[in-house]
C-alpha cells in the first residue's frame, strides 16, 4: 500500500508535469476546456500548433521577402507567434545578423578621399526600438494609432537597438556620412534627436524628416525624393538600413540595402 | 486497490506517454543511449538544437530578404536544416505563399488593350525544380559543379514547382503575355523547351536564354539587359517572379517582384 501510495503520487506528479508541459508547448487555449476522452489527440494538438508556426513563419519570411501587399495588422492567429518572435532570441540573433552583414560590407568597400561617400539609417525599428509601445499593443495586432503613437515618441525613451549602434559606430569609424532619414514629422526634431543621444547616437552629419509638405506622400516616395535630393549633393549612398521595404526601394536606391527584421508593422 | 490499480495503470500510461514526447521532440538520436545522470541535461540538448534550428532560420531569411554577401555553399551546420526544409511541409507553404500573393496583384492590374503587359518568369527552382539533382548533391552543401548539373539538365526531367504551375496558368488567364527568361544556355533551348511541356508548361510569348556572347555576364546584368530590351519592345513588365534576387533586382525592373524560397545556392 505504501509503495502502491508512492507509485499513486509519482504518477500524479507525472501527469500534473505532463499536461503542464502539454499546456506551454501544444495546446491552444481556446480548445479548453477539453474531455479526457480527447486526451491523446495531443499529437493533432502539436500538429495544429506547428502547423501555426509554419504559417506564421510563412507569413513572416513573405514580409521580409517583400512578397506581401499593404497590410494594416499582423494575422490574428499569429499574436503568439510574433509576440515570442519579438521576446524570444530569435529577433535579436536576427538583427544581429543583419549587423554583420551589413558591417562585411561597409568593411569591403574602398571609400573615396572627399568624404562624400555614406550611409543611409532609418530611425524607429531600426536605430532605436518602439518595442515597448508595441508590447502595449498586441505587437502589431492592433490597428495603428498615431494619436497614442505620438504620445510614446514625445518620450523619448525609445531604445538602442544594440546590434544597429555597433554597426552605426563601425561605419561611422570606417569614415562614412551618416545621414538618419526617417518618416517622422519634422516637429518631431527635438525629441527624435534627445532620443537618439541617450540611447548611444551620438553624431551624424543630416537628420532628414518629413517636413510639413511632404504628409502625404508614401514613405517609400518620401525616401526616394530625398536619397535623390542627397545624391545630387554630391553624396554616394553606398549603404542602406531600414526595417521597412519602403525605407530602401523606390528610385535613387544604395548601392546595396539592408532590411532588418519587423514582423510588427508595414509601411507602405 | 482496483481504484489504485486503474489509477496506477493511468499514470504508468500517462508516464510512457510523457517520456514518448520528450523522445520525439526533444532529444538528439545521436546522443543515445545516455546514463540516467544526465536525464536533467535535456533542456541544454534541446537548446543546442534550438540554437541550430534559429541561426539556420536567421540564416534562410537572410537569404531571403537578400541581406547576404555572395555564398557558395550552404553553411555546414546547416545540412540537416535546409534538408528537412526542403522535403518537409516548410518549403511548398512558402512557394504556396508567394504563388497566392502574385496571384492577388495580378488579379489587381487592369491590363492595357494593347496586350503589352507581361509577367517575367524565371525557369530553373521558378518553374521547375531540380530538387531530384540537389537531393543527391546535399541540398547545396557541395560545391556548384557545372558538368554534373549540365548532365542533369539535359535528362530534361525537371519537375513543375506546383504552385507556380498554378500562378503561370492564372497569368495566362488574365492575359498577360508570358516571358520565360533564364540563365540556361542558349544551346539548351530544345531540351528547355521539352522539360517545361512536360512539366505542363504549355505557352509563352518569348523563351530568352543567355547567348553565347553574354557567358561572362552576372545574371543580374544579363536579366537587367534582357529586361530592358523587352521593355523597348514595347512590352510593360508588371510582374517577375523569380528565385534568386539576381532575377527580380539591378536595372528595368519589374512594376512588383516576387521571391520564391531558395535556401539552396545563391547566384549573384
Amino acid at each position: 500500500m505504501d509503495f502502491l501510495g508512492s507509485i499513486v503520487f509519482l504518477c500524479l506528479f507525472s501527469m500534473t508535469f505532463a499536461q503542464q508541459s502539454m499546456d506551454i508547448d501544444h495546446l491552444d487555449p481556446d480548445l479548453l476546456p477539453r474531455p479526457l476522452i480527447i486526451e491523446f489527440s495531443e499529437s493533432r494538438l502539436k500538429n495544429m500548433s506547428d502547423d501555426i508556426a509554419m504559417h506564421c513563419t510563412s507569413w513572416r519570411v513573405a514580409v521580409e521577402a517583400n512578397n506581401l501587399g499593404p497590410w494594416k495588422t499582423i494575422p490574428d492567429e499569429c499574436a503568439d507567434y510574433v509576440k515570442d518572435y519579438m521576446l524570444g532570441r530569435s529577433y535579436n540573433v536576427d538583427l544581429e545578423k543583419v549587423s554583420h552583414e551589413s558591417g562585411i560590407y561597409a568593411k569591403s568597400l574602398e571609400l573615396g578621399a572627399d568624404g562624400m561617400d555614406a550611409w543611409v539609417f532609418d530611425i524607429d525599428e531600426t536605430l532605436i526600438s518602439n518595442l515597448p509601445y508595441y508590447s502595449d499593443h498586441g505587437y502589431g495586432l492592433e490597428l495603428f494609432n498615431n494619436v497614442q503613437f505620438d504620445k510614446w515618441i514625445l518620450e523619448g525613451v525609445a531604445p538602442a537597438i544594440k546590434p544597429s549602434l555597433k554597426l552605426y559606430e563601425e561605419v561611422l569609424s570606417l569614415g562614412f556620412k551618416i545621414i538618419l532619414l526617417t518618416g517622422r514629422n519634422e516637429n518631431k526634431r527635438n525629441i527624435t534627436v534627445s532620443n537618439l543621444k541617450h540611447a548611444g547616437y551620438q553624431k551624424w552629419d543630416k537628420l532628414v524628416l518629413r517636413g510639413e509638405h511632404e504628409r502625404e506622400k508614401s514613405a517609400s516616395a518620401f525616401k526616394s525624393d530625398k536619397r535623390k535630393e542627397i545624391m545630387e549633393e554630391g553624396f554616394r549612398i553606398l549603404g542602406n538600413s531600414g526595417d521597412q521595404w519602403s525605407d530602401l526601394t523606390g528610385t535613387s536606391t544604395a548601392s546595396r540595402s539592408f532590411k532588418l527584421s519587423n514582423p510588427m508593422y508595414h509601411i507602405p
